[in-house]
């Protein structure tokens, strides 16, 4: 654990001797299930799915009995209403649980795909093939669906998993966890490909931030910003996440008032909740006179508090003041910010100035603008004519997502098993030397 | 420069606040130009690098007595003549400098492909398109083409360069900077898209590594292994490197022996001091009676040393003993570790166990032998039948390359212009929203 002693000159967790022999074993176990995983079939591999959602409604009562304790020790540490429902399970969300880890068997297998091919004028022929990327971390807090979707994605791609639940979900994570070894093996697989780290102890985290000894290629977390911002501040390894989610929706002139109406109460209000809701509105200054009111009034109505600047109070006297705090401000709520703008280079200078590259639409009927709008705006995915909230892995047809990574490396957008996939070259020769 | 006390935490590099100050501007710069030439078209692009390569050209006498000066410095400071002959621009060496600019122009644009596009069931297309990386940070040491090639690298797909001369070369490497800037002011392109650090100061270095406030997506170290091991430890941003180069050639039973000799000779002999080169021989026992003398001899009479084990140095008096660490060392000279292994198994065992995941070869002509070994060996390339030694940008027709990479990450292998790239999703669609 060579650099965890690094990691500790600025980390919040300590870790003694035996926690660092602990974690050091469960990389080793990993690296080496990794290794047999990551040559299995896409058969064997969909069987191990199949098998572990069998296994998940076998365990049913046992699962949801792991998961009432939880819930009881929730309820006696006095936590939030919302995390006890994050946290709650039931004959209807396991059951979930078990078809959406058989529909990700069900997908395309994404290891061993060609991704590109060329023949050299020596005769070389060069494969670019995509190979599993090794070992997935994965730091979750509450929700105990996380256990059995990042496992299933991991392996789906033939990555072995280390997952580390929150503690308040730690009971439920492990009978979820269980499930999928005993399913492993009943197909042939290392039990050892998924692992939940069996401690509670903080200091698991910062252990798996540093990389276990390179035994972990990346590291995933699935939580509120202060687990991500922790994450990305110490991990020694790469992250696939995304910290914030201020995705805007920009109302040129030349949109049509009723799409536009529609694609912003969608992008806003579906679910506010989630990291592709639109959190401000750009209207172009030039249908202000027009589109402003209408697209204020609809947002009001629909229960969302309207933060704007001078020229969108004076639209709607229900709209308060926007601060310059709002235009950063990713409320994950029925709250709004919103904006008159000089036009598409005052629009893209705003989301570049106070966007999170995440996802970021533009209403137009313009098309050379649109043009301009996809190219210019530098975020993970930008959309034009179409809700922000499409920005989520199975919306792209991806089957299912680890999360959305808002970073410029190997993973951007919504995270699926492609993109849990790395790629090698494969040269075959017939004796070719270099000059 | 938030991160930088974080960073000198652990750092040999202690900055203080007029260096940061000028290092954060640097970044400022950067990601401001990199705005500009992200959205550059490939024309444009084009004819900024052939304009580079003419001002190469005009300012010869410049560039070759600046880097006269540099030699002289180098010379009186006791440097060694290996590093000298690095450090030595004459006018074929610029020539080439410059015309190695222009090939990179006349290589395809990496911006702008589209690399998947789907149409979902709601009629929503969505494309996913290479874009520029951003700010991509080159530390490098001696060498004052790689000023050049670099920065050109990075222009040609779209991104910012922030080069950092190592103090032998830094007169070198400012006069060809200005080169740079001249031909892109004279394409319409901002200058600052190629910047030097204009210090000597090695804490300029560690700026870079905490990423310059965000400023720095992506560092390339190009130097010896103290350089990139350093980068690879502190680098707060991703880092597109190599730290070894233990590459193997395999002959199995199967193999040809002529071919096995061929290969085997081209791969450490062509060049020892590549990172291609091999460092290893592995020979299956079931061939050693046949293939390892004649394999060892040629090796021996061609001037490599050898260094065996128990069965190698049986075969001929003139191998040495080979000692555990031979297996995990980088020569980069004239020298050989050989082993005897039992068969495939025991090979990719070996080369898991001992290699760094640059480029491993095998000989045989069992086709499924093959397979296996090109699945199961871990590593960025592995080839069959062919020299290690085409581990190279050029020779897989990349037309250049940045460095090679050994991380799992977005870049694995030759890194080209198209690894220089990263993508975002361009969603088209016509008022859809999200049930």
């Amino acid at each position: 654990m060579k650099t965890v002693p690094v990691l500790n000159l600025r980390s919040d967790f300590a870790i003694d001797a035996d926690l660092a022999m602990q974690m050091a074993q469960i990389g080793k176990r990993a690296r080496a299930a990794a290794r047999q995983i990551g040559l299995a079939s896409a058969q064997t591999k969909d069987i191990a799915l199949r098998l572990i959602a069998e296994r998940l409604r076998a365990d049913r009562d046992v699962i949801l009995a792991e998961n009432a304790r939880d819930v009881a020790a929730a309820r006696s540490a006095g936590q939030t209403s919302a995390l006890i429902d994050r946290l709650t399970l039931d004959e209807g969300r396991l059951a979930a649980i078990a078809d959406a880890v058989q529909k990700i068997g069900a997908l395309p297998d994404p290891v061993g795909r060609q991704i590109a091919a060329f023949e050299r004028p020596n005769g070389l022929l060069i494969e670019r093939i995509a190979v599993p990327l090794g070992v997935v971390g994965v730091i979750f807090e509450s929700r105990p669906n996380v256990t059995a979707d990042a496992g299933a994605l991991c392996l789906k791609a033939g990555n072995a998993a280390i997952l580390r639940a929150g503690s308040d979900s730690h009971r439920t994570a492990m009978a979820i966890a269980r499930a999928m070894s005993a399913g492993l093996v009943a197909a042939g697989l290392p039990a050892d490909a998924v692992q939940l780290v069996p401690t509670r102890d903080r200091a698991a985290v910062g252990a798996m931030l540093a990389g276990l000894d390179g035994c972990i290629d990346v590291i995933v977390p699935r939580g509120g910003r202060g687990l991500v911002e922790r994450v990305q501040a110490e991990a020694r390894v790469p992250v696939f996440a995304h910290l914030d989610g201020v995705c805007h929706v920009y109302v040129a002139a030349a949109a049509d008032l009723d799409m536009a109406r529609t694609v912003v109460l969608n992008s806003k209000m579906r679910r506010t909740g989630i990291c592709g809701a639109a959190e401000t509105l750009l209207v172009d200054r030039a249908c202000a006179g027009t589109h402003l009111l209408p697209l204020v009034a609809a947002l009001i109505e629909a229960g969302c508090a309207v933060r704007g600047d001078a020229a969108v109070q004076a639209a709607d006297p229900r709209v308060t003041a926007a601060t310059e705090a709002d235009w950063r401000t990713e409320y994950l709520d029925a709250i709004i910010a919103a904006r008159v703008v000089d036009g598409l280079d005052a629009a893209i200078d705003h989301i570049e100035t106070y966007g999170s590259h995440h996802t970021d639409a533009i209403v137009t009927d313009d098309a050379a603008e649109a043009t301009r709008f996809l190219a210019e705006v530098d975020s993970a995915i930008v959309a034009h004519n179409a809700s922000t909230q499409f920005a989520d892995g199975g919306e792209f047809g991806f089957g299912a997502e680890i999360g959305i990574a808002t970073g410029r490396m190997h993973a951007r957008g919504p995270v699926g098993v492609e993109q849990l996939t790395t790629f090698k070259y494969r040269v075959h020769g017939s004796g070719q030397t270099r000059p």
